[in-house]
């Protein structure tokens, strides 16, 4: 089983990319810039169990404000073990190895590991998985711990981590002195799942697949819902309720519990929950596609995420790759309902739920290699993701609207109370490399080994198949051209080949040309097979991806967002008043022609290179607009030039805060 | 001060029309068919003060399902009593004089009057004002005695129920001992304003108005807001919430206590309290105005309520006077967030709400004849409130969507758990004819008395001033045609003529014919003033309002509702499955044209005339539309023709419940 965490080593961005500029970035400033953050705010020191002033505040409920401070260190931790591979820090290497002493010191004799459970309610362990993100925590800890091995080479965090995963195996399970529970924040269930696979533990298969398996079980202890049950015993009545229930009793959907997974329809509740859950059951099958671990309801699992997949990106996904539109639960609204800001009835778009689609992505193209995965996946890496940080890399966004109004401007910040989302970017962009492509022996004897490329940028992977050693390169100025070049290295350049998979993207509606020509090249749900011969003949050769110019996409129509937006290949632009200083409300006047010309302009900011958009817009009247009349608007102004900026470099250049992603089509004013 | 509840008497419905229509329906069949239901639920016979068993039914929070029983029984009284007066019915007579009996008899010896916190909860009286409808109830009561009192000429409800106003002042006022808080649900303000106004009661008048001012000090009760104050001494979390907060502390709004009213500058929360205060809001202004009771911060609250008036219809009010899009606290949404139906994002409309907007409309013609009060009150009354009864008068919708779908057709029920909207009806179309027209001595010494009419139909008030008796009349097919006659009986047509002053709806366009011209008549804000020396020279005379033909109607750009609705004078039209039967998808993909040309048909229903319109649509192709492309849709499908019916009509004739009022604008697909 291979997770990008593990196998980013492999690759190496060697030459000059976007998506290696972004990783320098986060390499270099980021990861110290989180770490004093962690260190200001009082992070860095939790794990010394000592009373913080923070741990006074009562003033929310149920989550106090530093129940999450566990998952941003170990978040942190896991990102620095990533970058430190690839360019060593002292003080980066220093700090990790002070907080995994700190970790170690706080593990109770039993194997207990929470900061906020040992310090500030002790007694109060497990009596509410719902809310209190103790499995959540562990969860990270977890995969901070597979990162800090993989670099270290000790079992310094490993060891007390697994003590710690024993202690939980022995409190949640299907016996009837055990918790039949399962973390209201999904998570956990995936860093089970890498550890399974890093080091076999069958405690940690059997936990998560328990977990994933449990989920929504309405009578699961004592014949009710888990999250009633312990509702109960807290003693709590059934109208209190955090604030991002809406209503009381009927919310289980927030965290996909109101249902077992394999009978839910379509993808409810908060987004980065349900993205993390997913990513779990797509785990569960790939393990079981391997051969690792049998899982009988495999198919059964495979046909429900692939629905929710499906509901959700036909149904609940901006076109940036952002979902969850509702602010109040974090999470899904109905289908189609799409608000491009505030002012429009919200948009929320989350960094890590995009992150989180981007996982259950990658996932999914382990057992199913269909370009309709890696089209989303690399929609949100160069937009809702990259969106979040600003080009400097100290500066973030947890939201990301696309439309700006007067209550939400286009801003970032450099930190926030619940702080998940900037060490999220820095771990992803730390196996960034692990997203590119798959790799290896082929799974039937006598086939050769194989490289199914994903995403297209300058990297190089090496990797063992066969006892024999690859080297496959790809060198590209993606995304600002479509052109890119592969070299398989010898020696097996000269002998075996492999078998290489290049996604053709949907935009490109499956124009491409090969260099030289492969006449036995097939395209199958949008990946050109090229046989081992081909590479084996051709070790260097040449992909074209057509339709690289500006295009206009239109949201569904149900979303009742009559809108053009400009994309470029994978990338989404925005307008900004940065550019367009004129504007004055948010471009929320402000129209597009479908037939309008688009003209590209070469622009650099920041010693980066980015592809800049000029059309022309109209912006329409409101005088006489409203019921009173039979018309949508008074009509239109006078045209003027409108400049677009890819929609991930928003709110790096000052100005205003006007942005928008989506703007009006003309048609409606007309 | 003329209320419509006490002036209505002085009107009859004396020839056919709509209105009469609906009046004679709801007098003949709806009185005895809610009475039918308050006897089969356990209301009728509640004020017995026995337990029955709903009061054993615990599983709702806060608001108990038989907290609004005494309100349900005083509504139907009230109505009953204005119907009454019309139509004499036996049985309708011995219920009232039963119910009357019962109510007595439910009286504590303290003159504490309320059936829920008698029977159920006697230890919990005035404990919670926020959610318990003690004080709506109370005000129920107090309208219910007023229509008692005029129709039966004694004091057998009335003596009763100003004992328990002497007890709730004796409760609730400023003094230190007393409570400084005010009703969650505003009601009993406009009641006891219409106490004041009929009896003088100066405990009344004092009580409404501190209700008012009040409300919303952050500071009213020992430092703290009332409801936080209440809350905390009943013992409640601040996490418990009832399920129509969205969250907790910060809700409110809901109940429009966020803020004093004076600094309230958007309407929020549930659209009924809200109506229901600013319409005693504007009845303190009323009596000021009159100089009944001087009201110093009378401008200033009057400003305060037209700025809110303006918010509300410019930003919150559907095409229909609906008000309302949020099911959760059945209220206004942000700005401009008006869905139609269920699939789009909500759509509540209550019909409660649109008769409380009827009320502050009318309050407000008090203050400022301007037509735009008169037209919207005139669009509620035909729409958002005609359409929530069955032609037959049995059936009935407490939420008017726009559009229907599959999770909300488009139906009807005899009656609800909370069934407030039902009596209400009755309650409105038994004093409609105080909506009519304001009339009576001019204010100034030598002037001719005068009637501003605000709707037209066919009815005749008899009025008097100055001594003289005054009857004044229109004719009209109202709203079918334009041309309204009217006639000014002698002697006062033959001496000192009346000033009239007649609405020139907005949707005219400022069109009408006089006959006979009348070169003195001035326009002013909507109405045209005649001067009584026309209308003694000319004591009948016919206004013909232009602009009848179908029109289309646009809502606000911001709405992102790219749609056209039908209209034809204040009736809004709407397509239904009924007359075509072909849509599958409650018209959600049906286009029109803005160009399109309408017919009109006369049609009956029931006895009853009406026109229906036709033209000709086109379903769009959602085939191809989507991110994946750069369309809206797949296009247009071919021309088919389409009927609309008056919204007001909607689910009378069967069908399977597909309804919409507003129609996708074909150029968004074009």
């Amino acid at each position: 089983m291979a997770h990008p965490q593990s196998t980013f080593a492999q690759t190496a961005f060697h030459g000059p990319s976007l998506l290696r500029a972004r990783r320098t970035t986060i390499s270099r400033t980021t990861v110290k810039a989180q770490l004093k953050q962690l260190r200001d705010t009082g992070r860095y020191d939790c794990f010394k169990l000592q009373w913080h002033p923070v741990y006074d505040d009562k003033s929310s409920w149920p989550v106090p404000p530093s129940l999450f401070w566990d998952s941003d260190v170990a978040k942190w931790i896991e990102g620095a073990c990533y970058l430190l591979a690839d360019e060593y820090d002292e003080e980066v290497d220093r700090a990790v190895r002070e907080l995994v002493d700190m970790i170690r010191g706080a593990q109770q004799p039993d194997g207990y590991l929470n900061v906020y459970f040992t310090v500030v309610e002790p007694d109060k362990r497990w009596s509410n998985i719902r809310d209190m993100h103790e499995l959540y925590n562990a969860g990270h800890l977890i995969e901070a711990a597979l990162a800090h091995k993989n670099y270290y080479h000790n079992n310094l965090l490993l060891e007390p981590i697994e003590k710690y995963v024993s202690l939980i195996h022995s409190v949640f399970g299907p016996a009837e002195h055990q918790l039949h529970g399962y973390p209201g924040h999904p998570e956990i269930e995936l860093a089970l799942l890498r550890l399974h696979a890093a080091t076999g533990s069958t405690q940690a298969y059997e936990l998560a697949r328990y977990f994933v398996e449990e989920r929504g079980n309405p009578r699961g202890q004592d014949g009710m819902h888990f999250f009633d049950w312990e509702a109960r015993r807290r003693g709590d009545s059934p109208w209190k309720r955090p604030d991002h229930y809406p209503v009381s009793r009927t919310s289980h959907w927030y965290n996909q519990s109101h249902a077992p997974v394999l009978r839910q329809t379509s993808v409810e509740g908060h987004a980065v929950r349900a993205m993390y859950l997913l990513t779990a059951v797509a785990d569960l099958a790939c393990l079981d596609e391997l051969g690792v671990r049998a899982w009988p309801a495999r198919d059964a699992y495979l046909a429900a995420v692939r629905a929710l997949w499906d509901n959700m990106v036909d149904r609940k996904m901006y076109v940036t790759g952002g979902i969850g539109a509702v602010k109040q639960w974090e999470g899904f609204g109905i289908d189609y309902f799409l608000p491009q800001g505030t002012d429009e009835g919200g948009c929320y778009a989350e960094t890590c739920a995009a992150i989180g689609v981007m996982m259950l992505a990658e996932r999914l193209l382990h057992v199913d290699l269909d370009a309709r995965y890696a089209d989303v996946m690399e929609l949100c890496l160069y937009n809702a993701v990259m969106t979040a940080m600003s080009l400097d890399g100290t500066a973030f966004t947890y939201v990301n609207q696309l439309a700006s109004s007067d209550a939400d401007r286009s801003v970032r910040h450099t930190w926030f109370e619940c702080s998940c989302c900037p060490p999220n970017l820095m771990r992803l962009f730390g196996n960034l490399g692990g997203y590119l492509w798959d790799y290896g022996a082929a799974a039937e004897d006598g086939e050769p080994p194989f490289v199914n490329v994903h995403l297209y940028t300058t990297a190089k992977v090496t990797f063992q198949a066969g006892g024999q050693e690859y080297v496959f390169e790809q060198v590209s100025d993606w995304p600002w051209e479509g052109r890119v070049s592969f070299k398989l290295q010898a020696p097996a350049a000269t002998t075996t080949g492999l078998a290489v998979r290049l996604r053709i993207p949907g935009w490109s509606a499956g124009g491409y040309t090969l260099t030289p020509p492969c006449p036995t090249a097939t395209l199958s749900k949008g990946y050109l097979s090229l046989p081992a011969s081909y590479t084996a003949a051709n070790p260097t050769f040449t992909l074209s991806i057509h339709g690289l110019s500006p295009r206009l996409i239109a949201p569904h129509p149900y979303t009742n967002q009559h809108t053009l937006t400009l994309a470029r290949g994978p990338v989404i632009y925005c307008v900004e008043d940065a550019d367009n200083p004129w504007e004055a409300n948010h471009f929320r006047d402000i129209t597009l022609s479908a037939d309008a010309r688009v003209t590209e302009e070469e622009r650099t900011l920041a010693g980066e290179r980015y592809v800049a958009l000029r059309t022309v817009c109209r912006p329409r009247d409101l005088r006489g607009a409203g019921p009173g009349s039979g018309r949508a608007s008074g009509g239109l102004g006078a045209e003027r030039e409108l400049v677009f900026v890819p929609y991930y470099l928003r709110a790096n250049r000052g100005g205003k805060g006007h942005m928008r992603v989506g703007l009006l089509n003309q048609s409606v004013v007309m």
